[in-house]
């Protein structure tokens, strides 16, 4: 099954404790894309201005992605630079300048209006009702948000909940949208607005599924340097999303592997700068790491006789 | 395998958001001991004042425990006041009275000093190292230790490294140690200096087993509400001890079903105040709480054919 995805495609200056790099291709939708498309085809809707270099983003088409739906406008891209702080957990921005993505507002080509999976990256909810209106008749609707959303955008946000069948959010933004600081509590809160399954990341800590009784923790891999958490998110909503579009369904095992890959393209994202890690990426690659998942948390339940 | 435990034997005074608890049983040796005879049997040494309630760790006997090794002294037993914050994750001091413990010298009774496995609680690498003087030949000791040994007693602890199979110590203590925030990068640093096994405890986002060549990483088990989470770690490592030396070896498998153990018994612990869930606890319980642990962690590495 193909995705439809809906987000920012963005231009990111980012400086660490080690490097910098320059308007470098980033944005929700570009890094969903770059691990989706290594499972599934996608769909991509964004809007970039003048200033883009879409030739950056051939590799995605090379692996299945349709990027008709990429408007380019007169006028600047979509920018943001942050800096993270030395123990990369946090970061300040330095600087967001919106450009043409002020006046985003998504159409979805006529073609894409059929998509069955529909990725809704993080942008204002408005928007994110308007892209759902145009979709026939979506079966996986996935989304994201945050705490600017919450808190400016409430009840818009409330009623997106009832078309969503998967939330994926950070912890920080799970208690705030159930205001509720226990994630079991919290995450019961949204499922009853809406979403069957609600994912909550953790960041280095991994990602919480809670679904209708019962649950599913995949970890972060342990990395011996993470270079850049940029996109560590949406990388890991593509590779949800992309394992889940090909399973098909929504079955446990379904579910519970595509945790695994989402937590395995976040880990390949932030080993480089921008989606540079994902670019060359193989199937062989990313399975292996899957493999190294479950060394990791796989354990025998039967006590042998001592 | 018994296990000979070093460590605090407190009172506790305990505030949480919930309730207050004035003067319970608390200390390393009496969570890690409440733990471990779960699943073997314990040698406890430490050593309480004439205020002891002695009877409140009757139910210890009953499942195993040695406690010969607690001396009651003239004086106040060590007591500990602290309350905890809204989301349970920071706490205040309130009050620390060493009291007798302030002269402990662990002398270890002839009977207990053909002991193989030995668990050093959290209490000055001087009398850890003095422990292991009196112990004939272990075969695995592992070792608990703190922000302020680490600061205060570096080269005490970093022989005792020398002298130790497994160090169980949270994140930032690793990391303090190591002088390095890379968990990875800590681990191995500690590893090189003695341990083969570094086990890194995160509080409610789990844990994570360091070995040569290998990892494993065990959730928290998501709780409705956490109630006090005073010895989750000592619990922990009475779980993964008592595990451990109920197996009779370090093979991986018997590592990582530890871990687990380790992970079920702190989650058992925060539900209520002092070891109060421990006393009553049933094999029964544990095993279930194993299986919901490997029901939300296990999944299948093949894709089936789409």
């Amino acid at each position: 099954m193909s995705i439809l995805c809906v987000g920012s495609v963005a231009l990111d200056s980012v400086e660490t404790p080690f490097a910098k790099a320059e308007r470098v291709i980033g944005g929700s939708a570009t890094y969903f894309t770059s691990a989706a498309t290594l499972f599934s085809p996608v769909q991509m809707v964004g809007v970039v201005g003048d200033d883009y270099p879409l030739e950056k983003l051939a590799f995605l088409k090379e692996r299945g992605a349709d990027l008709s739906g990429i408007e380019q406008r007169p006028g600047e891209s979509f920018f943001w630079a942050g800096k993270y702080h030395f123990d990369l957990n946090t970061r300040d921005t330095l600087e967001t300048r919106l450009g043409v993505f002020a006046d985003f507002d998504p159409v979805i080509p006529e073609a894409l209006r059929a998509s069955k999976y529909v990725f809704l990256g993080n942008i204002d909810p408005t928007l994110q009702h308007d892209v759902l209106d145009q979709v026939e008749s979506p079966e996986v609707v996935a989304c994201d948000t945050m705490n600017y959303w919450i808190e400016g955008k409430r009840s818009e946000l409330n009623s997106l909940l009832e078309r969503v069948q998967i939330l994926l959010v950070n912890d920080e933004e799970a208690r705030q949208l159930a205001d509720e600081p226990n994630l079991l509590k919290a995450s019961r809160w949204i499922r009853e607005r809406g979403p069957e399954i609600v994912i909550v990341k953790k960041g280095e800590h991994g990602a919480i599924l809670f679904a209708d009784g019962w649950q599913f923790f995949v970890p972060g891999f342990p990395l011996e340097a993470v270079f850049d958490p940029t996109g560590a998110g949406d990388a890991f909503a593509g590779g949800f999303m992309g394992s889940l579009a090909q399973a098909g369904d929504l079955d446990r095992a379904s579910l519970q592997r595509a945790m695994v890959f989402g937590s395995v393209m976040g880990s390949f994202t932030v080993e480089r700068f921008s989606v540079d890690r994902l670019v060359d990426l193989t199937r062989e690659e990313i399975d292996g790491r899957l493999r190294q998942f479950h060394a990791m948390t796989a354990f025998e339940t039967q006590l042998e006789a001592v």
